[in-house]
């Protein structure tokens, strides 16, 4: 239904790859490389160009911009030029992702994120529907953002400074939270919804509040499922999509050898 | 201006009713059934497929798509395969509805509303833009639910729980509300802006803050139109595009001859 | 890449400027004036006819819509018939306006904002991502609107009646905030992240919370660029885009023969 090849533009200087599937109405601009066994669907623009475009159309040269192998990019996606999407990762409609963003393999973009360019994105992250990434964001591996929640960078607002905040490893910021320009939220943390996170958060932390402050260690958390472990650290309790998928958590960390204990 | 018939693509298998518009660029896949009198504009998608399709395009099956008699459907918006929108129901522009969400009649969704699928919606009820309704969501009848508010479904991130909350009719979610998974805000509630309803709230509460209680009951709301009697429930005072407008609440329910006295 | 004509319609009641470039799939309704050197970049929709058109085709007459010389729309917008954006205004993707609002010159009205309607937005004022303004906002001029903010006009919802709230000169209202109908933000104000703006914030307020209350002058917050002087009011610590750029605000000021000093 989807790949008719009815209105696809796709310049002469993109790179595809083999067994891609390229939707109706998509455009992809100048040296976009996609890999191998990607779904790009309709009415996309890859490869979007940046400002400099606009000022000369004749001596603009648009940045590479790579979308790793198997990735699945839903309808009405609009990926700027120097922007990579790694390995297998899968967007939601709508999303917007500015130039020189680096997401890592696996990642999950929702319908309606909007990351403003020059972001960090590790492997494995979820990104939920219509989170707002300030420029210069930086977020780590099996992070997970819940709806709404966003990411500011300007300190005093407005000032030319650009001063992005750091999400660490498998932490969790829940819905409509507000994450302050260079704060840093440690791994494995979990923040409440609707806090305002003002200053950095410590590793473990489940954090809550305006400003979040720290509630307690994220290990005395009682679980909701089971009513007799704590749930966190997350990663023994949930492996959906995860690279521990199948194995399980402490045998994954096992066998990377990584003195990551979770 | 908007219906030429310039790169419009129905499928074969859609079933399309009497004095049907549909707008340029919109494509109607597989199954899509449009009642009559329907307004389908511009750059609008029906029956997107499920990620079924995606693994198997040969084999895959769209579940069919209903859009009701006299529905309006503005710019723009992605409806997936198995929604049902009932007749008269209006949307704004870019709303996305995944699968199976089920909408009744003359309800409005209004621009960017992100429907995540296998929802309810009532009869007549109002979700205004950038609503946020998570997998599973109930939503009664003659409920309003105000910008940004968002319903959340998983009980203790991340797991493979669902949970849907539940509005019963007639009940108000003001803006900027954040809804926790598995709650039920009874018939006739008003939720103050920017809440976090993280328990039941019973039928007739004004509730606010975070978490969201009960501060009084909503017959005692003064109110702020005329000063002199409470202004809840609303539908004594609120009739526009409801099935009471012309001859009031309480005949209407008389007519019906049902035990709701609002 | 992005002009090459393709799927491009303008009505033949549209009035285009000198040295505009129209982007691919872009329609451009009846009665659209676009003044000299605007770029309007793909996939947007200029002149959106209002309700009427659905009931009527035969007698509808579109407004004119205005597009100022230099204006920059992104790619995704709609922008509706009797709509104005001055001189030099820049739009990020996927913006909607509706009928009737006035924004000045030089406005950047960012990606995914929402004005729903009969607005005024005066000059260099900047609305950010996925700000949402309800009908009859005004907003004065070198206005700072940080993303998910919502300007709200129902006073007591649902109702008929619909109250703008008005933010005056200078005035910043960062993230997430929830402006409520009829409020008046005075000039020079900054209120901070998540605070609920439900009475009026009286000029040079320093405002949070929900409600937003004054927690002191703007004056006497400290710089956190230089710790020596405080940021506010901000002209004299930011002028990139604004009109005393290079010359400084209190050269600007005494030049235009204003009696506002800021």
């Amino acid at each position: 239904m989807k790949f008719n090849n009815r209105n696809v533009h796709i310049s002469a200087t993109a790179t595809i790859g083999k067994n891609v599937r390229i939707g109706d109405n998509t455009t992809i601009y100048d040296n976009v490389v996609i890999g191998d066994n990607v779904t790009i669907c309709n009415d996309c623009v890859l490869g979007e160009p940046t400002s400099a475009y606009y000022q000369n159309e004749e001596s603009y040269v648009n940045k590479p911009t790579y979308i790793g192998t198997g990735a699945f990019i839903r309808s009405h996606c609009i990926i700027y030029a120097g922007t990579s999407l790694g390995e297998g990762c899968i967007t939601g409609h709508r999303v917007t992702i500015r130039e020189n963003t680096i997401a890592g393999k696996h990642c999950l973009i929702s319908t309606l994120v909007d990351i403003q360019g020059n972001c960090k994105i590790g492997d494995y992250s979820r990104i939920y529907s219509n989170v707002h990434i300030g420029e210069q964001t930086v977020i780590g591996n099996y992070v997970f953002i819940y709806p709404y929640t966003i990411f500011t960078n300007d300190p005093q607002p407005p000032s030319t400074t650009l001063s992005g905040a750091h999400v660490d490893d498998y932490s969790i910021i829940t819905i409509h939270c507000k994450v302050l320009p260079g704060v840093r939220v440690g791994k494995h943390c979990l923040v409440g919804a609707n806090s305002v996170i003002s200053r950095d958060i410590e590793e473990y932390s489940f954090a809550m509040g305006a400003p979040a402050k720290r509630i307690r260690d994220i290990r005395e958390i009682p679980s909701k499922m089971d009513n007799t472990e704590s749930y966190y650290p997350w990663p023994y309790h949930f492996e959906r999509g995860m690279p521990w998928q199948g194995i399980g958590y402490d045998k994954w960390v096992e066998d990377r050898g990584v003195a990551d204990n979770g």
